[in-house]
């Protein structure tokens, strides 16, 4: 089972304190050993660190960890590898350029044997999870007009995850930047941190925050996950089926669409 | 002007030595303070590091220098700003997928007014080299059938490379990770090593290193770049409109086409 960290927020901000905790999922508080990436956006380029070894190992986690980047959207994943070789090629978040715009994707679940349509965007590694990527991305140039309306795009979105989810299991983190759109086939909770602010302490490392230092009153920081990274706040779990999107920290739409009820998940 | 630097190895082999002297460039010993990035290719993974940030300043550079990141193609450039912004999507080099593997593009010098044609690949930030990258990208899938062959591809590289040093200064870094395309319109170097090795100082730093006891007799590594980084061996200088394509540290094709004298060469 992989996992999953995104952030919105209304305001530049570091993911530093959440990091520590996924961080260290990543071959020590958990078994995803298996490589971990994160891509950060600052307005429209974004940054995209990948690293096929252990996240608690990882002397580019080490810095990012402790180098505070500042940006409005994340988005990272940290590995147990089930489909596709440990290789730098198979490390989420992949990404790709659609309409002027760079589009990250990261994926928990496992969706077997999926193969892309043909089109525009292929698959450079061998995971379930990128030929997914692609055959959205494929089907969005098929269906849609360029820069289409976001509303028309959303749609696009919502039935496609939909569909990914019937065959697997499917939760996944999507931006280009902008919006943030996240799905929940088994997995997904989220908290959102406003004024006032209070401490906070991660379940997976003996560090705590207190994020009124930290911020300023209007700053409104949303952080999405698989599993709260937090023991003493109050996370709202999403349902199965269950899709937001976020843009500035804040819900913009949300919906659920019918998933499949499946007895054992298993994840990349 | 900005600077380049690409390697091009036979075996996974650590850029530290010569990112070290182009890092000092940054912001230090040179005017090229508006961001720098490299991409490293493992395989058909590649890792790209992009900071708007002086390199001789940057955190992430620090780590890249103390960190060996091995690799068997690396393509790498320090930006001074005079198109575009300085911001994250400015900052070189540019990466975008075709045929499954990931391009990437880094340009030296300055084309002014260039806009890509229209096509599949758009530019999401405002330098006129990210213009030049999709316009090749979009001509070659205009151009060509999907995978062609190495030689039919070269030929529409070396067409595109020529008409556009027709229009400006383009000093070109291009690479899938499997071949190394370089094309010299005004300034570009390189170095082999190979054994028997030996001792290198750098120009632009204290800094010395000796080959020999950190290669294998049959490494094989060359170095490309705008300006010789060493001050003690024999750099190879490209003739204007010359292009070399290497692979596995070897020059696998070269040839030259007729590019116009530039009285001042200006970059990006």
């Amino acid at each position: 089972m992989c996992e999953l960290l995104a952030m919105s927020a209304n305001t530049p901000t570091d993911l530093c304190f959440s990091f520590t905790g996924l961080r260290r999922r990543g071959g020590e508080a958990g078994p995803h050993g298996d490589g971990w990436g994160i891509a950060f956006y600052e307005g429209r380029g974004v940054r995209v660190f990948h690293d096929p070894a252990a996240s608690a190992r990882s002397r580019i986690a080490e810095m990012i960890e402790s180098h505070p980047i500042k940006s409005e959207v994340a988005v990272g994943h940290i590995r147990q590898a089930n489909v596709g070789r440990v290789a730098l090629e198979n490390t989420h978040p992949f990404i790709r350029e659609l309409w002027g715009r760079y589009w990250t994707f990261a994926h928990n679940g496992q969706v077997a044997g999926f193969a892309a349509r043909p089109g525009t965007y292929r698959p450079v590694g061998e995971t379930d999870s990128e030929h997914i990527f692609c055959d959205l991305l494929n089907r969005i140039r098929d269906e849609l007009a360029p820069d289409v309306d976001d509303a028309t795009l959303l749609a696009t979105l919502v039935a496609a995850a939909g569909e990914y989810a019937q065959r697997g299991v499917f939760n996944l983190l999507l931006s280009n930047g902008d919006w943030l759109f996240t799905f929940c086939s088994t997995r997904m909770t989220a908290i959102t941190r406003r004024a006032p602010f209070g401490p906070a302490r991660l379940r997976d490392a003996d560090v705590a925050v207190d994020f009124e230092a930290e911020t300023t009153p209007s700053d409104v920081v949303s952080v999405i996950t698989t599993e709260p990274l937090t023991s003493d706040e109050r996370w709202d779990t999403y349902q199965p089926g269950e899709w937001r999107v976020w843009q500035q920290g804040e819900i913009t739409a949300r919906g659920t669409v019918p998933v499949p009820e499946l007895a054992h998940p298993t994840g990349d």
